[in-house]
């Protein structure tokens, strides 16, 4: 069995060097790769069914939210991107821009879409008329570029897969309702698929996104205790739609500018579950998001009549799990119990001439190494239950995780003292001055994750200059 | 009723210009529209929803045949798209250029991919290592760059979706086979989902993708007699593994060069729906793929109780079937039939206080234009009947065309004269020689479609240079 350490001994510890193992687990378990051109990775079929398990859970909450998709131009003309102000600030400096096509120079360069705000707002402006056709529900599933000078696998890449959707409203209460509404799809995939609580709340201005109103974030809490964003959703008031004239005629037969939303969530999302759920055995995955939920491993292949019982489950399984049967010949069990486990495939059912002889299989936990005895005839029942706890066990394990490393400071020595012990979320009064937000960043590292929707009145005094306070902020350093 | 043939008549005549009428159905039917970009559209909700449900057959088909989704950059390095030569010399002159970004101009520019070969055999080249991983049977779905001079929606757009398929095989002969069967999958998609009866062949060297050894193609032929590629698998050899070094240590311990192939197909069949089925009513779609399969228009709205059952309708078809109800008020129902009949829904309920008294409703065949009383008791049942019937009527309707536009020459004379009548595809003889071929279409436009892979001894002479021919080859013009 020296061979089997060995296997696992390739993985940099978990407590020594998360960034290390972090890069480790994005690699050995071949969830994606780097390529050629720095900063863009290639996305792996173990890694893209991961995101295909995403892409089908949201897509389909987002249909019964009645948002419908689309697909907009992947290049924008600079003039377009330059309409409002703060977009452009905030997204020109990080774009990429060709500037040549078919063997001739452009007469406008055109960027590679960092996000499709100003394209949806064109199209919205010429295709809108009457308050009846509203409101447009639109979201495209698609890849954006954006050009970061530091970049990690799935976390930062320069260019990222993700869905945007955009909106335009009636009234302002419509939109903002839509916009809080996605929140909690986005809620809903992180926590039930994901198995990752989430911190719901709103970003400060300097977190906002560029040109709007309002953000609100999903945010996450990793194994390490850094924070990461997760998702997030914007209302724009009428910020694009004054530049852009995306117009309507009311119900009053007046024109008016329509209320705009748009929110996002992307592959970081692999990174998360990576992040969030993993251990020094690689990486874990939760059943409802595993693209391999139940792996085969016979045990003395070789023995009369295992392979075909190991099949036979396998053809039996399939109908209801996504199951893989590992017959590789060159590969012990031992091994291959490693290479699984690295997988984070949730549950390994081990068969051999023994278990065969008595009806019954070994299954293999993944989260807690939990070794159980299942008869052959209740076999698919009992996985079902077994998938679900694990399911659940996962997020009680991230949850207390969040618990643990979430602390209270009233000044900047308990701030910086919190975090230095434990990384985590800080929770501190804040005046509401952006000048405090920014010392409490260059003092600590940590940056305002959100003002949560469930606030708690820790004091009545900023943390940060003591002045009145009736804010809570959550702050962590971040991914 | 005057409203409804002002509405009708907005649509160009088919017959008398049938590239305006094409335009006509994209814009109305709110399938597409024009961007601020040239050559870029915009896919709107009804177009993308066709889409939708082309991405969900074909990938499901594909899956059942052991591929499996990745996702590779957009961004090609202008050093990796030149290692293979006939492949940049058939792409340099038509790819975008990113030659800046972060706000500094690039060391190496950077091409949007028109097809991602290169990337592949990169990334190909870094994982295999023994002939035990192999196949590799991997394919993205994603937007690619060519930049066109001509453009048209769907059919030759600078930006367009596809999914790309590109595996690497053990053996000569597994990569043939492969090959071929996907081309049998796309047969499968655009026979039995959209209804249109393809060719099946191999394309001349001239019409080859550039790199390939072999290229096979599903050809289609639209309502003008008109022939568009729908589909394209290719057989590589060694052509990009020798230069890319995609090498593996075979079951004799050698090394050794993979096998290769490539196959696409693309949102330009959107078009090909539009173009073979539609008629002076609009566009008409076959039931499998059309977003939506059933409408339903309540006739006297404003009677008691009409709306309720319409309502309860909907209700219940909606778990069998893809089914709208239409409820505006703002329009008559004769106007709401010429709309729905105009956007290609292949069933309309028509339902009013008549009806509803003697438990039944009008069911109307967007095809046949076929009006049908049936029971309300029976409807759901009936309707299955009625889909299946239209799917496979507009099916040996498109056939039919397909027969009557197809010819036999055996001189150029009869050539012309044939296609000048009819359009169509025309079957020759063909020496083999590419010189013969390129006469050909000098003379009358056509270009080879294929050579099928059902063979049909016409005469024993090339059609144009009279010379010893065994090739049955058939010509058309193209989309």
């Amino acid at each position: 069995m020296s061979n089997n350490k060995d296997f696992v001994k390739e993985i940099t510890n978990i407590e020594e060097d998360f960034a290390q193992w972090y890069t480790d687990i994005v690699l050995k378990a071949e969830l994606a790769d780097y390529t050629d051109v720095k900063g863009f990775i290639s996305i792996r079929p173990y890694g893209y069914a991961i995101w295909e398990n995403i892409q089908k859970y949201t897509d389909n909450l987002l249909k019964k939210n009645g948002v419908k998709n689309i697909a907009m131009p992947v290049l924008i003309p600079e003039s377009l991107l330059q309409k409002e102000k703060d977009h452009v600030e905030g997204f020109a400096p990080e774009v990429a821009w060709v500037t040549m096509g078919g063997g001739e120079e452009l007469e406008e360069r055109l960027c590679v879409r960092p996000t499709s705000e100003t394209v949806f707002s064109t199209m919205y402006s010429k295709w809108l008329s009457s308050w009846r056709e509203l409101p447009f529900l639109y979201n495209q599933w698609c890849n954006v570029l954006r050009w970061e000078k530091e970049t990690r696998p799935f976390l930062r890449s320069r260019e990222f897969l993700w869905q945007e959707g955009h909106t335009i409203h009636e009234t302002a209460e419509e939109a903002q309702k839509f916009t809080l509404q996605i929140l909690d799809v986005y809620a809903d995939v992180i926590e039930n698929l994901l198995a990752i609580p989430v911190l719901k709340g709103r970003k400060t201005k300097t977190e906002q996104f560029a040109g709007a109103d309002a953000t609100y974030t999903v945010e996450t809490l990793m194994h390490d205790g850094r924070a990461l964003q997760a998702g997030t959703s914007h209302y724009f008031g009428q910020n694009f739609s004054k530049p852009f004239e995306i117009k309507f005629q009311n119900r009053e037969g007046k024109e008016e500018y329509a209320y705009q939303t748009s929110w996002g969530i992307s592959t970081r999302l692999i990174g998360a579950v990576i992040m969030a759920h993993g251990d020094n055995r690689g990486l874990k995955l939760p059943p409802r998001v595993a693209p391999i939920q139940v792996v085969i491993v016979p045990v003395a292949m070789h023995k009369e009549g295992v392979k075909e019982k190991a099949e036979e489950l396998y053809n039996s399984l399939s109908e209801k799990y996504r199951v893989e049967l590992d017959v590789r010949e060159q590969y012990s069990p031992g091994y291959k119990f490693n290479d699984w486990e690295m997988r984070g495939v949730p549950v390994r059912i081990e068969i051999g001439p023994r278990d065969i002889e008595a009806n019954k299989c070994v299954v293999v936990r993944r989260d807690t190494a939990e070794k159980i005895d299942v008869s052959l005839d209740e076999l698919s029942e009992k996985l079902n239950e077994i998938l679900e706890s694990i399911q659940k066990n996962m997020y009680e394990e991230c949850k207390k995780n969040v618990e643990q490393k979430t602390t209270v400071a009233t000044n900047m020595d308990e701030f910086t003292e919190n975090l230095n012990n434990n990384q985590g979320y800080v929770k501190t009064m804040w005046c509401g001055d952006a000048e405090c937000e920014e010392k409490i960043h260059e003092l600590t590292g940590a940056k305002s994750r959100c003002m949560p929707f469930e606030q708690e009145k820790i004091s009545d005094k900023c943390v940060y200059c003591g002045k009145p306070a009736d804010k809570m902020v959550v702050w962590g350093r971040q991914y």
